[in-house]
């Protein structure tokens, strides 16, 4: 099924390292090659292992995202929303993987376009979300709203969260956003302290065209994308935000269960008394 | 276009009869036929026009949900979420839909089933919602809630609110829900007063199955459609809520905005300085 | 120290007499006097200890509320937020107390009146909080609310929460309220479902009066105490309520912590990976 | 009553000059002194009046803290939250204050220190609140929180508003935090994105003294006074807050009214339909 899997570790963590040579080792004593490096992942690879955590799997879904690779994710600590194989099971989950023993589910991405007179001056892809953010933690920023052409309305607040649902256990679940199962076509805009009482997080289609345009940019503006990436943007530049042309392919264990991962990690069996 | 209109007014209400006359002269007059009556509606209008309000019009809309007529909304007050044609611009609006000059919407709808030993006791359709509802407002309920036969949580709570994207800006809304745009294919799940503070709104996909089955009735529990009609279940029931097989087709002005009408009703305009 | 104890046990309940019995023995057993039954207990102890739970506890220092006894809550299952001594540990710490070791904490009450023509119908005290609700659940009640004979605004709504500090660790807590110290000297208002989104809980000087006027009770409108008991109110009638002129000496273990109390139950501890 | 005053002016704003010269001119044709300038008004005024905003308000309040001298606010603006006087008013209530007639009211405000090693290395004042503040929008930041060296949690977040009631209607607000009277003595603990779900602002009581120590800087903290002055920390340093010995003395109008400009300011009468 899968003949040559790419591995890709946490950055300049040896723990990370050290798993990954046990896999490798443990790939290719079944015969399966192994490719390291970006550049050769996206030309041989059909299988891509993360080995690090859901950071390490948000960045490798944005480079390899039109190289239509499928992605599985160990976690080195506990589980991730997105890398959702520990380490102890690795090994096993890794051998069914190879039989073909898996889930696999597309997540949608945002394509995210910072223009200016009409001309695209930075494109990014989030997996997560796409945030219009204050650089300045003094000054509110304001800005109008667009859904496909359509104002929607002005805020003036540190910012603005454009999330897919993946990323609506993320940053926007901080800001007071909904959780959207990840099979919900839609499109989250989750504003970050609203200067008015009046403002609620707003879910648009996911066919929808998003336009942010800054009109007071306080101190500075960013566009962040997964919280790890910033640009920063000027008056008169608008952001434009949309689902991306392709999908993320997550595999994860056969008897992947979304809700008890939310379950766990957001300790929904937690009563007050 | 429309060669029959059946005309709906507000039950008890003389302005409501008053503006259904007029309106019924200007439509003869123009040469199109009008009937009043559920059964001669149900056979014969092409078209409703409904003269009340957005209960009117939620009545109206579960009333012929499945007689594939599209309804147009008269306003008695301040125009309505549902119902956003004034009364003083009745005539011109009805006079340019006449001429085929509107913007046609579909609106999902909620099944609802009250289930016993896997008999279904009772089936509702929704617009807004169906609520599951504490009867007494001493005690709270506990309730299991599967997605697609997928246990998603246990809670204690005053209610759970199964609300369609039109339901969004009713109910779900006083509750702490998002605001789902009417293209966004989606059932939100929000709770009423929930026992613990680690619940969210959770959105999931359109096609999804939601099951609620009542653990503790507390002093007794009902489940309410649109708010306008309630039926009481017991423990050992369930409640299956999916989409409704077919939609509301609702008629709105040429230049309707949803989000106009949005930042008109939830005051978003309003800065806090 | 203490040298007559009144023990007060959860009503129907065999395990909570079993230990009650044990407890008395115990006591007994040091030359303490073991009182029960109100009336006994309101003339001669010197403090109650509660066998039961928060809910218990609740009822009885409504019961003795002007009778200035002190009371230590012994909780059956998990602590609660009142009732902070285990089961396991009562014996000890019960002859720490009767050693004076322990830490005394008075709690303020709410008095809440039902008044009609300046007459008062009802009178109650809460240690919790005093809830305006409806009481179906179908219909939204509206009522005006005053601070000190000043208006403060028009609601409609499910409900309106008047809570002590004690208090917002209950069903405030459900409705978006804050945690209020039980030192912080105040009254908090929040509302339940407030059909608006311009709502947030308030907090007004300990020393404030409340008033509460129903302008349209839907389906009927009640006051609840402590979600213990509840008192149907008619249009015309109004709700006061302030704080009530005594307080409840509870009683804690030498080393309590309100705030570990506080991580405990509301599992402050979780994050969300 | 009121000999010598004070008047401070908006910052470079030739219309708030303007003003102050019409005020300075009608307060000497009464015979009243006027001074200009920090180092006089300290040592001379028995009023001050600032022309400007909430924001020169709040700045006059922190330069002044010490002096016990009354404030009344003029608002060149739409009326704010602390300076309630309008410009075409002006002179009417500013004669009513020098024949005595105004509402006199206390604010307390926070006494802010950043300590290193047990020694004071800044200290501040804020009217409305101390934010402890990621300085990079990518990172959170992790704290512990402490009130009267008792562990309150640990947090990871945005940031960490601690508010008087004063600042309950500005920063607080918009983080989700309750409104409070400005008669409430109490200080609040609102978390800004916190990283976790079962966060809720807390009420403390106004003598508590609030600790923040700062376990992990991201890419960099700094404290925020009133949203107008900032101070990084370092690891290892701690934010002491606690109330400030004195109060500022708002002077307002006779017929002032809380309420009323809670309403107008946070649009309390807009109902959702």
């Amino acid at each position: 099924m899968f003949n040559t899997i790419g591995i890709i570790t946490k950055p300049n963590d040896s723990v990370s390292d050290g798993i990954a040579e046990e896999l490798s080792a443990f790939l290719q004593n079944k015969g399966v090659g192994v490719v390291l490096g970006n550049e050769l992942i996206a030309e041989q690879a059909d299988l891509i292992i993360v080995v690090g955590g859901d950071g390490t799997l948000l960045n490798t879904a944005r480079t390899f995202v039109d190289n239509n690779i499928p992605i599985l994710g160990v976690n080195l600590g506990r589980l991730g929303f997105l890398a959702d194989v520990s380490v102890g099971k690795m090994l096993d989950i890794v051998a069914q993987v190879l039989q073909g023993e898996f889930t696999k589910e597309d997540r949608c991405l945002l394509s995210c376009q910072i223009e200016q007179d009409g001309q695209v001056i930075h494109q990014s892809v989030a997996l997560n979300d796409a945030v219009v953010n204050r650089q300045d933690a003094l000054k509110m920023i304001e800005f109008d709203v667009y859904i496909d052409d359509k104002f929607v309305n002005n805020q003036r607040a540190d910012g603005l969260i454009i999330t897919t649902p993946t990323g609506s256990t993320a940053y926007a679940l901080s800001s007071g956003g909904p959780i959207m199962h990840p099979g919900v076509n839609a499109i989250g805009l989750v504003s970050i302290c609203p200067h008015t009482m009046s403002h609620r997080p707003l879910l648009v289609p996911g066919g929808s065209e998003v336009v942010v345009r800054v009109k007071d940019a306080g101190a500075g503006v960013s566009v962040h994308i997964d919280g790890q990436a910033s640009f920063p943007i000027e008056l008169g530049q608008e952001v434009r935000v949309r689902q991306h042309g392709s999908f993320v392919h997550l595999l994860h264990p056969k008897d992947y269960d979304y809700f008890e991962i939310i379950r766990s990690k957001l300790h929904w069996g937690s009563k007050l008394s």
